[in-house]
């Protein structure tokens, strides 16, 4: 049974190895640049820790885990793009370090890279995995594709934001997981429960993301606080604020958000007094909690010796304490 | 024995399945009007050829045809942001009907369908076909970067050129000729030889594009003529030129190439008058000419009965004298 710290030291020592592999062609460089600048890989390690739950060997499941690791960074990388956005854990996007047609291709090539990591898996299952990562893969295009248009609407429901980040972040938890059970011999029951529990495991951490960006400390996240509300993004925060806002106060939110002429450090400053006013920054932490319940209930409903879920309940645990 | 325009209607019919199954949705709608846009559908008749030599059942190799052919479009979708294009068959290029955002996420998600098109074929071979699809890939995503290099560089040699589109072009064609002989049993030799076979004739395609870019027919081409000149594209053409121009001529190149402020009519008419001074068309048009003998040769090795070879004859002949 390996700990989340010991999986992760497996991951980073792999992913060293793939980019050394990789070289030093030009369209690798970005590629080895993403997945070195970090990260928590999160997602490798739930891929590894559901294989382990059902074996204390993970070796087959390795390569599906760095599949879905790399997979992850292809999406960040063209998803930077998108959102214009100039840093990425503390260092310049690919975009803004080369420019948009290399964050572009090298993505692409990142994207087939994945299934190559993803190939090199010894199982017979190789086609029941893929279908899992291709369904994956896509539904977190459709969610990156909600994310974007919400940004054109004047209004998003909570139903429509968490579907929304349902696909742009759970399902890869979810499918990562699904996998790594899958390779170590788990029955359907078995991955349907794993999958609930990422999912709700994915939606309590994007909703946590949420919470920090406006309210985490920037040297601990790596990225500038009020992100979300400089670009007008339409968080949990934001929804949940306009919603119980009285007159005056829909108002200010009326006069910053979407207000290209506003000052950015008095607009931040406001919307996040308002925030605290209104406390929807405890509320998003109480929705980060309902889901991390959830979380815990497919867990629980698991037919897994229960000694054997330790390292994931830790996990799970650290998500909802987490300040990065 | 199935013609090329048989194929064509085979591939055209699932294309147009492929595209209802898609829906409405705003992820697909790009996918769908960029491969109902047409196109000659060569990549995946050769794949069907390529299985065709081998049995008179090709049903196994459409899908894997048709991943082919949906990889391909994928790729238009990218490169056409990454080139600017405003046109692509004569109708509007993704990223100018919609926007770069658009067209980076509905290629993303179609390099995806791509995947779960090849996913479908039913052979255990599978595995095999997945490894040269993503060799094929990778190779394709290498060209473009070799392409958008070749733009920022003063000079590039006929070597350099041939490999970029030995890498953009010519292996996707013979990536799909190789799995879908694999498909239908062919041998490693045999694998070997149409592998070749598409190399060459892939070199031979791509340089009677270049000719067609400076003197084809636009109602044809579905392009603009002159458009390769018009963005400093360094083409065989252009390449060849600079080789032979004497002083007073490379003058001229020098003046108007990389010369962002020259009249675009103007520039276009001059050089492709240089270029027919020069003879540079014949040039093309007789290296175009070389990488189909070896293309021939290739296929005059492969070990099958030759009235098998027909249609792929008459494809390979019919790309020495296309207009479009």
């Amino acid at each position: 049974m390996k700990s989340i710290e010991e999986l992760q030291g497996i991951i980073s020592k792999k992913i060293n190895g793939f980019c050394e592999t990789n070289g030093d062609r030009e369209i690798y460089q970005p590629i080895n640049y993403i997945l070195q600048l970090g990260g928590k890989r999160l997602r490798p390690a739930l891929t590894l820790m559901a294989a382990n739950l059902f074996s204390d060997d993970i070796e087959d499941a390795i390569y599906p885990a760095l599949a879905i690791e790399v997979f992850h960074n292809f999406t960040l990388m063209h998803d930077d793009i998108m959102d214009k956005a100039p840093t990425r854990r503390g260092a310049k996007t690919v975009h803004e370090k080369w420019n948009s047609d290399v964050a572009i291709l090298s993505g692409d090539a990142m994207m087939i890279q994945s299934y190559q990591l993803l190939m090199k898996t010894k199982t017979a299952k190789l086609p029941e995995i893929l279908k899992v990562f291709n369904q994956t893969a896509l539904e977190v295009c459709e969610g990156q594709q909600q994310d974007m248009n919400f940004e054109k609407r004047d209004v998003v429901s909570f139903e429509e934001y968490e579907e929304m980040i349902r696909l742009k972040t759970s399902v890869l938890l979810a499918g990562g997981m699904k996998i790594g059970a899958m390779i170590n011999g788990a029955d359907d029951v078995a991955q349907q429960h794993l999958y609930d529990f990422a999912i709700n495991l994915g939606l309590s951490f994007q909703l946590m993301d949420d919470y920090l960006d406006s309210f985490g400390e920037s040297s601990k996240t790596g990225k500038q606080i009020g992100g979300d509300v400089l670009s007008d993004k339409k968080t949990f925060l934001l929804i949940r604020a306009y919603e119980i806002a009285n007159t005056e106060e829909r108002k200010i939110l009326d006069q910053y958000i979407g207000n290209i002429n506003a000052d950015p450090t008095e607009k931040v400053n406001t919307i996040l007094s308002l925030f605290k006013k209104l406390r929807v920054d405890a509320d998003v932490k109480n929705r980060a909690q309902h889901f991390l319940d959830r979380a815990f209930e497919s867990l629980n409903a698991l037919d897994v010796n229960e000694a054997r879920k330790i390292h994931i309940c830790n996990l799970a645990e650290s998500i909802s304490t987490r300040t990065h």
